[in-house]
């Protein structure tokens, strides 16, 4: 018989269409790596005798989040250079680091990442950098989902682009559907400003060769559009359509400067936008125009980009961020209301990269779950528990992380990966970097 | 001899105007209510053998939170209804549960606010409500330094108008300095859309009689400074000016929409701005101009307003806030660097109430002091820890709480109230409002 957990007496978060109420009181009842009953009662089928019991009477249970957007290894510049101005950020600090990484330093920030985003709720998450393969492995051993590409930039010789193209060819090809299939891959050409419209076409090719998702970063800055302007004599979307770039199923982070008309492009070829509320915010990028998106159709997810410009990687802190900005910005106070945020940071974001069965507390979805403990000061009184997680809770408060139906995280320590070595090894990692 | 507590090997936040760097390594000595030495060594002098001692070596040491606005007993009301409309929100939630407070609902209330603000390192705040007797006796009880005032809304006969005066200034009066002088008081007519000009008056001569600051709301909404503008024929901050309001040392809370010529009166009669960002954003009140602010030489301090509008009272929220916006919305990536948000959040907030000995880590502040555990992933690397504090941590990462001297809250536990009563009193309140 399949290996049963039954946790009794918790309140669910109940965010899919058909849910009359967004909390649930009751049972969930998980199957190996399926949940495979959530309700009021216990159906008596399901209460085994051998099955393992939880008892969820202080904790609330959400969809695990799914961080649709980052950079992890670049956890090891966290606080290394702040309240800079962009490129002065970019050239003198971020980039002369980046360039000294090796696999044994992506392989330290990963870790440290993925122990950051697991600890703090985060069951998926997407990575486009450089060496893929370590962030690969630190993945299949941490227990995590995730979706991982590697990503291009195409500021070189024709010669290096193809290795580049290469590279990022076979490390999808390698890892697709490994770790159990909660390893998932994509390609990603950097950005239309960092790489020449034939190199994106290459990449267009390939994703339909392999029939494998697109990612990219499109228009985060004012700049960055203007320049795309001046260059090709089109913005970023009309740009990217016309290189075949939203003929694949595909998602672009930020997308912070948008037109009307951009949007109704977007909604067309139904492309996702993954919203990095915080990293838009701390570069000062500005500030997406998430309602106008979503009233388009536009499917919306939530990032925290990377650590350098964030500077953590706790997706609680982009839901709150995502369902105060834009009311405060609009003047609208109905603007994104806590379950929307809840719905942008879980079964949105695993939609976003076809992740059809994550997302939601349902029989039938993938058992990634997380569970709060809610008998804390500020999460009473126990008024409105999906609210309470959106405008309160941080993931700090994360109790328990299951991936997969797997305990990952129990009473805030993370059974699979080993935190004091994790922790020397990325501050070695960033003195190494320091003194190379 | 004075009680003697000496820090070994910590690393201490160092804000004040003459620090070279905002952070130092090495030992802090705090003599009973007092910090009497900070530096790289420990002179000979201090290492007593009866001293108490804390290893601080895997601690950064911060000024305890200064929240400069809040209405504490509203925690009862967190998450009763959010994402609404403001008079929607007000009239068909807040006012019908607030006009049934009790003394005991206030006390429940604010006990629940106290504790939610020691554990996440605010060791000051202000508070602006009603039963205030309550309020102060749960200061007094747990050790938490605090300002508070009765506010008082003037939509009333002019019979009651006086009795709130009376009761205003008589709770002034009695808790003074109270608490070993932890407490001290204010007065505060609610704002000038809730009061009548004359009753304004009242409460700015009341305050020079008793030499009292004054604390009000003002200019929270579009909305209300276009009624301030129809009533009077002035917008809110000439109002104020007019009714001789700064001629009372003084500070406002929210001023999110001002011109440059009220700044300009702000600055010339040294009222502070007690910002609240995550109210004003949540509520779609907007962004206040708080670089233009800065600029323009006025002292602005961070508050976290009620729960029901924010909904936690988590200063280190409102700090990552401030930190954050004022750079999107500036498109700025320097505006409000990390210190200064740090600053702001602690000793501005100090001076804005007139405490001018708390705020910083150096000999002769009170020993009003936060100590975060910062061997944890999302504080890793130890880049720039000033950094780390504003932008990665959150208050439920504050191990150590000292206000005047004493240790209120020790590895994560409140020494000083007890925490399973508040929370169940504060439950049943809440019953007990919803069903009365």
């Amino acid at each position: 018989m399949a290996k049963r957990l039954i946790i009794r007496n918790g309140r669910f978060a109940q965010l899919g269409a058909d849910s009359k109420q967004t909390t649930l009181q009751g049972f969930m009842v998980v199957e190996e790596d399926r949940i495979v009953y959530v309700g009021e009662t216990l159906p008596s089928e399901y209460a085994a005798d051998d099955a393992e019991e939880m008892d969820g009477s202080r904790l609330f249970f959400m969809p695990g989040l799914v961080n649709t957007h980052g950079h992890a290894a670049m956890t090891l510049l966290r606080g290394y250079g702040d309240d800079m101005v962009l490129q002065e950020w970019l050239q003198n600090k971020m980039w002369p680091m980046e360039a000294k990484f090796t696999d044994q330093d992506v392989c330290a920030g990963t870790a440290l990442a993925v122990l950051e985003m697991l600890k703090t709720g985060t069951t998926t998450f997407v990575d486009m950098y450089d060496h893929m393969n370590e962030v690969a492995k630190v993945c299949e051993q941490s227990g995590i989902r995730a979706a991982l590409m590697r990503g291009a930039i195409g500021l070189c010789s024709e010669e290096v682009q193809q290795q580049k193209l290469q590279e990022a060819v076979q490390f999808a090809k390698d890892w697709n559907h490994a770790a159990n299939g909660r390893i998932t891959t994509m390609l990603a050409p950097h950005a239309p400003y960092t790489c020449p419209p034939a190199f994106i076409e290459k990449f267009v090719q390939a994703a339909h060769d392999l029939d494998l998702m697109l990612h990219t970063h499109m228009s985060e800055t004012e700049a960055e559009v203007q320049q795309n302007v001046t260059d090709y004599g089109l913005r970023p979307v009309a740009h990217l359509e016309k290189l075949g770039f939203f003929s694949r199923p595909s998602f672009v982070a930020h997308a912070v400067h948008l037109t009307d008309e951009e949007i109704e492009v977007l909604a067309k070829y139904n492309v996702g936008v993954s919203h990095n509320p915080a990293s838009n915010l701390k570069l000062a990028s500005g500030v997406a125009r998430i309602p106008d998106l979503m009233r388009a159709g536009v499917q919306v997810s939530l990032g925290t980009d990377g650590a350098a410009s964030n500077n953590n990687l706790d997706m609680f802190d982009e839901m709150r961020l995502t369902a105060l900005i834009h009311k405060g910005v609009s003047g609208d106070p109905t603007a994104v209301p806590a379950a929307e945020a809840m719905r942008i940071a879980t079964v949105n974001g695993a939609k976003m990269i076809q992740l059809q069965d994550v997302g939601l507390l349902e029989a039938g979805m993938k058992a990634d779950f997380i569970a709060i403990n809610i008998d804390q000061p500020h999460l009473l009184p126990h008024t409105d528990l999906v609210s309470h997680m959106v405008y309160s809770a941080t993931g700090r408060d994360v109790a328990h992380v299951f991936v997969d139906g797997k305990h990952i995280v129990k009473d805030g320590q993370c059974l699979t990966m080993d935190e004091e070595r994790i922790r020397d090894e990325a501050a070695r990692a960033f003195e190494g970097l320091l003194t190379r």
